[in-house]
């Protein structure tokens, strides 16, 4: 069945104002000079809005879902690593060893992935996989975006409603706060075409290293997008089509999955490239459901900036981070988390008895 | 007694560029696209330089010393907040209100308050402070660098040796990692003095808003600093002769901090403006105590981004952060952390069974 996406978006409320002025309110009367925790205050204002409270909680049950397809256009020679890592990395991350376990780790959060289209049998490679990270699978491999589409609107939709049964999932067991993910082979060429569509830019100008590239793969690379997005941009007025023609139901599935916080009023920590780029999409479906996203970093990849340039989010991070899976939101997440402690803790003018600016 | 500074500085060996090596080769073993954790990798990379090994442990023990000083110039209408401030703002620090107690809190750091030159009675203010804040106190207030030194050599010496031995407690007690904070009405005008003359830049380009002053103050502060530049450019090549004409006890015991880290091999992360321009007091004194000391952030303060510039370091989070107090160290700290556990806990190619690059 098809999703009704004009009720999805008139389904979806922004953040509290109100919470947002009584935070910058607060910050006012804290025991620094005005506007001294810079970016942070902003955060902390933020966080407040979309809590729909000043003070702000410390975000407690903050949930990476990693969003896993394979995408034949990585035959091609357009990533530096061979398809199998994929699967591969799957169960790396099932046994707690990739970035994003660590990184969760760090911070405080909890990582699930979900296989939306992985091109593996892990039953041949001998091993065991939880039932709930194949349950959502829709097809074996996003098909070569430089030839055809990717998927059916089928599929493209069967991946949209997945993702967003699994933000409800995860909003239900508590989330909190949401951190889309991504693993797949191929996938920034498929987050570089929506990307060069949506923003309209230049090819040349959104395609990136991806996981490290020579020259040569750039330029097939490159040709890939060019192709894709030329069979893409008829399709712009209707999301699931185009996300059908040139992408992949893991990307199809993170963009229910960023819509669907919204109508939970949940907020989300964008990570990179594939995040922005389903971002994105996600917005045209509903512009609303970007004041429930915050960017948590800038990657290296052109795509990503020229993606976070046209929704208007500032990243909290710049560190020259391109591994995705959500690893940079992560890093990002304790200075979000600090940003709210501030807010709620520290001590006012008042109560700690200090002079106040003219006192 | 004068302490031996040629002495000191021989005595601070680097940190151990072999752990560094084995850093970066360890980096290109784990399941991540070559260099894709960007900063993240470098910063891990002198984790392990610090400690002396890799992989690396996370840093257990952080302790951040707040430098409480008075600075008399502050009567002249250099600051936006009054001079009682400081005292007040010792007292915040030690009931737990204040911004560094609560990103330390975050960031499982802890505090400790040290008044080396605060111009307060606490008693008559009915406050009850613990001897170990006090206990270092050279005097009541840098005097007024407009019109001469701010203090004796001798209390200069003192002060610096206060901040040795201070180091010496917090690594014999366990610390391994040392961040130096500063909170003092009017410190900037004295930092923004030896950034200028360190730096070999001109006053207006070093002197900023500190707390948020208007252009007044600022041209006042701006006449102050030139002002006392020019009594303490004869003295560049005597450390402790500078520290005592232009800058305060406060400011010359974080700069015995900071070379007396380096003596235990003990890792600095450091701050703003404040805790810049002391490194490059102490970065005069001992070249080689710079190794064990990381940029935490860049503060909006120009005389930061020269003092940092000159140095060579390169902050970890750039956030707008002007605060002081040792709170942008405080939020880079968990990047710093982040950075340690990938390089600790992420799982190799072999481990994973993953297919590494042209595999």
């Amino acid at each position: 069945m098809t999703p009704d996406l004009p009720a999805l978006a008139t389904a979806i409320v922004p953040p509290d104002e109100t919470a947002r002025t009584l935070a910058h309110a607060r910050q006012l009367t804290l025991t620094k000079p005005t506007g001294a925790l810079g970016r942070l205050e902003g955060l902390s204002a933020w966080v407040c809005a979309v809590q729909g409270q000043c003070p702000p909680q410390a975000f407690s049950e903050v949930r990476v879902v990693v969003f896993a397809g394979d995408h034949a256009v990585a035959r091609r020679g357009v990533s530096a690593y061979p398809p199998e890592v994929t699967g591969q990395m799957v169960l790396n991350f099932v046994s707690g060893g990739a970035g994003v376990n660590v990184l969760a780790r760090s911070a405080g959060a909890t990582v699930r992935v979900v296989d939306m289209s992985v091109d593996v049998d892990y039953a041949a490679l001998g091993a065991a996989i939880p039932d709930d990270v194949t349950a959502h699978r829709v097809r074996r491999g996003a098909a070569d975006i430089a030839e055809g589409p990717a998927m059916s609107i089928e599929e493209a939709t069967a991946a949209f409603e997945a993702g967003r049964s699994i933000a409800d999932d995860e909003v239900d067991r508590g989330a909190d706060l949401l951190i889309p993910g991504d693993m797949g082979i191929g996938n920034t060429t498929a987050a570089a075409t929506l990307v060069s569509l949506l923003t309209s830019t230049d090819v040349a100008e959104v395609v990136g290293r991806g996981t490290g590239i020579d020259d040569e793969a750039w330029m097939r690379k490159c040709e890939v997008v060019r192709d894709a997005a030329n069979r893409g941009r008829p399709l712009l007025a209707d999301p699931l089509a185009l996300l059908a023609e040139v992408a992949g139901p893991d990307l199809a599935a993170m963009t229910g999955f960023l819509v669907q916080a919204g109508v939970r009023r949940t907020p989300v920590l964008l990570d990179g490239l594939v995040s922005g780029a389903c971002a994105l999409v996600a917005h045209r479906i509903a512009h609303t459901a970007k004041g429930w996203w915050l960017a948590g970093h800038r990657s290296t990849e052109p795509a990503h900036a020229r993606a976070l340039e046209r929704l208007g989010l500032e990243p909290v991070i710049d560190l020259g981070l391109r591994l995705g899976e959500g690893t940079g939101a992560l890093v990002a997440l304790p200075i979000l988390q600090a940003a709210a402690a501030t807010l709620a803790e520290m001590a006012t003018f008042d109560e700690a008895g200090v002079s106040d600016k003219g006192a």
